[in-house]
């Protein structure tokens, strides 16, 4: 049977890595889908760049368009990013009938709702497991290997920049400015890195997760988005010593009433296992029903590991394309016309425990102040510590671990106790999970 | 469209999760499948027990060939355990045109080569994600997610049983025979818990991950099967000094001249998230040459963990049944015409490090003596320490890590030390994995 004709948009890292992963084991990925998957050519801005990096044995053309839409074509693989051009040219390679393979996160966290229904109308397979937590096959985990359960959250590392910042700053003792100046100059950060440390990226990867989780739409736009740039190390430090690691962790749950979707920087108990996941790498902890905790470890970026992602869902396409479209794994794991309709919960309405931190006068009569306001909102507290003032000084480091409790609570509570005289400084405020 | 008609063997403590939990996510799973899966009968020896554990609202029958091969049947899930009479009627089912969901491993490691052939030539699925760590989808994640890779080796904590017992021995300093007798009091071990103990239950999962990793047919035979009965406190202690801990792992690794499939104690890096993994859950950790490591953690038995992967593989059959059999997901995840025939490679041709424990007579030239073998066996030292003889005593214990080296060249070298008059108990022996 003739190969499968790839066409990839993008020259970059992942394309790279896509190309010498599938010169490599082409005779083991023949044996296992059963036909050949053969790079038909590539679509580059910069040609001569794109044979320096991937030489010169492909055909490399600057129309992207063309390609995309070039009738011998079967898989069009997207690996440029950002939103636009990658929209109108995926699009276009659906209209066109190509089945799609994208690692493209942003584009399907903010336009997958229109790129599925389009897939669906064609009849044609979009493939995203490179999207999420790169070489970890956690799409097909959560959408497959537990569809008999209903999930009940997903929590996950994965921006593998930020764990390397929060290890580093946790080994070292350092503060997040002096991290981020190593991570960029290893490589492990980008020279803009506002994406990975905002945690845009982060909530990218977690929409998806959540859609396809929950078989809601994508819903970018709701999710709640914290980063970890105003991380300081005494809060890491405090953390470890009440037996806690910071993690800025993607949330997704469903309530029963809505579904939570979250990005912020996260206390979780240093026993987790996935509070020992260090450096750049990803993992991401799936709570199902029937099944319990189950977890999923490995590489969330990288050309190699992202390329194998890509590759595999290169041989699930091989192997699945000629299957009736009704009878295909749905792209957000649940039927087109059985998503729910489900809200996301806005940020006041989600429910976690809190980490607080306050510069407090070491005085008499503080601690009753603000437990009675802590009370008044209805939050519970499940543990305290009081550093003792130095010598000659007169504030102190109060921390606070509550219980669950509703955000808009805590919101207003934090706005009570900050105008108390004596709390001298703002309060910290970290979010807090169990994780079980 | 009518629902599938499930039809399920035995009603055990797996049925009874299947029969609970599709009861229960009904609705999410239509929603997922697209379509009803409906249970449509049971087949158990015992009738009453089985009507007192799963209810009489389903049809309950003691003829279990009628229902597998009962005309309107289309998936015959067989949760019976044991060779016969599970292999008889999955066959029978198989030449009844039925696909077949199984939980079996002995069975599939030891005939499913025979089942296998048998579903292929009729062109239906035999599905066996809950055959290998419980809930864990790790067969999908082996045979599709990382299908983009070339399987370097994979190393799993796949029997929850022994993981226990070894976590609780190391916990608490106790020996072998207590923790198993605590581990059968809370229901952790079977009253007859010599496959799990003697490391059989963990080679079966083991050779079928091998199978499905490479591409070669399963050889339960070829395995080398070492269980956790010798394991000391002493060694377990000793381990901890040395920053390892001890695991009971399935390994399995492609060297390129051959495969290694083996199970045995082992003792790995204690930094290794792998060696983190407590209690009865399981871990397995899969190298390929482009993702790196990955790893996938979970409950690895129970009732509804392990329903979590037979109901996943019923919505899998669901999905993709219709497709034609020369598309589908291979059940090996090699085409069956693109087996490969390296073959298994007998034990003493393993290559493994080593931690060697010598009770060794406290004099002079003891050590001069024992390297002397080991650098004529060619065996390089990677570590030592020899604890001080206590007041009055003339032995002492002397702990040797080697480097890697081939297993017959250390089997020379055991028995030469062993001859020594210095040493004076037989010599322990456990082989050492950096797993990396």
């Amino acid at each position: 049977m003739k190969p499968l004709q790839i066409a990839l948009l993008g020259a970059g890292t992942v394309a790279s890595g896509v190309v010498k992963v599938l010169a490599r084991n082409q005779e083991e990925l023949q044996r296992r889908a059963g036909r050949g998957i053969a790079l038909a050519a590539i679509a580059a801005r910069n040609p001569d760049k794109a044979r320096a990096a991937l030489g010169d044995a492909l055909p490399i053309t600057t129309d992207f368009m063309a390609l995309a839409t070039r009738p011998d074509i079967d898989i069009v693989v997207e690996l440029m990013g950002g939103i636009s051009p990658a929209r109108e040219l995926v699009l276009a390679a659906i209209a066109a009938g190509k089945h799609v393979v994208t690692a493209n996160k942003a584009l399907l966290a903010i336009h997958g709702n229109e790129i599925f229904a389009a897939a669906q109308a064609k009849g044609v397979i979009v493939a995203f497991e490179a999207a999420v937590a790169g070489g970890i096959p956690i799409i097909k985990a959560v959408r497959e290997g537990l569809a008999g359960n209903r999930i009940e959250w997903i929590a996950g590392i994965i921006n593998g920049t930020t764990n390397f910042i929060l290890s580093e700053m946790r080994d070292k003792g350092l503060d997040f400015a002096t991290v981020l100046k190593q991570a960029q100059a290893l490589g492990y950060a980008e020279a803009d890195p506002t994406f990975d440390i905002e945690g845009v990226d982060a909530a990218h990867k977690a929409t998806i997760l959540c859609a396809i989780a929950f078989g809601v739409p994508v819903q970018f736009d709701k999710a709640y988005v914290e980063g970890i740039t105003a991380l300081q190390a005494a809060d890491i430090r405090y953390a470890e010593q009440l037996g806690y690691r910071i993690k800025l962790l993607g949330i997704t749950k469903n309530t029963g009433e809505g579904i939570e979707l979250r990005v912020h920087p996260t206390l979780i108990p240093a026993t987790r296992l996935i509070a020992n996941v260090e450096g750049a790498m990803n993992a991401v902890v799936v709570q199902g029903d029937a099944v319990g905790p189950t977890l999923y470890y490995g590489k969330g970026a990288g050309s190699e590991p992202t390329a194998s992602a890509v590759i595999a869902d290169l041989v699930d396409v091989t192997r699945l394309h000629t299957a009736d479209p009704e009878h295909r794994v749905p792209h957000l794991a649940f039927q087109p016309d059985a998503m729910s309709d489900l809200p996301i919960l806005p940020m006041d309405q989600v429910v976690t425990a809190y980490y607080l931190r306050l510069r407090v006068a070491d005085q008499t009569g503080v601690l009753a102040d603000l437990t009675r306001i802590l009370a008044d909102e209805g939050i519970s507290i499940d543990g305290l510590i009081q550093r003792e003032a130095g010598e000659g000084e007169h504030q102190t480091d109060l921390i606070i671990l509550t219980h669950d409790t509703v955000e808009a609570h805590m919101n207003a509570a934090i706005g009570r106790m900050q105008t108390l005289p004596s709390v001298h400084a703002p309060i910290v405020r970290i979010r807090k999970e169990e994780l079980r």
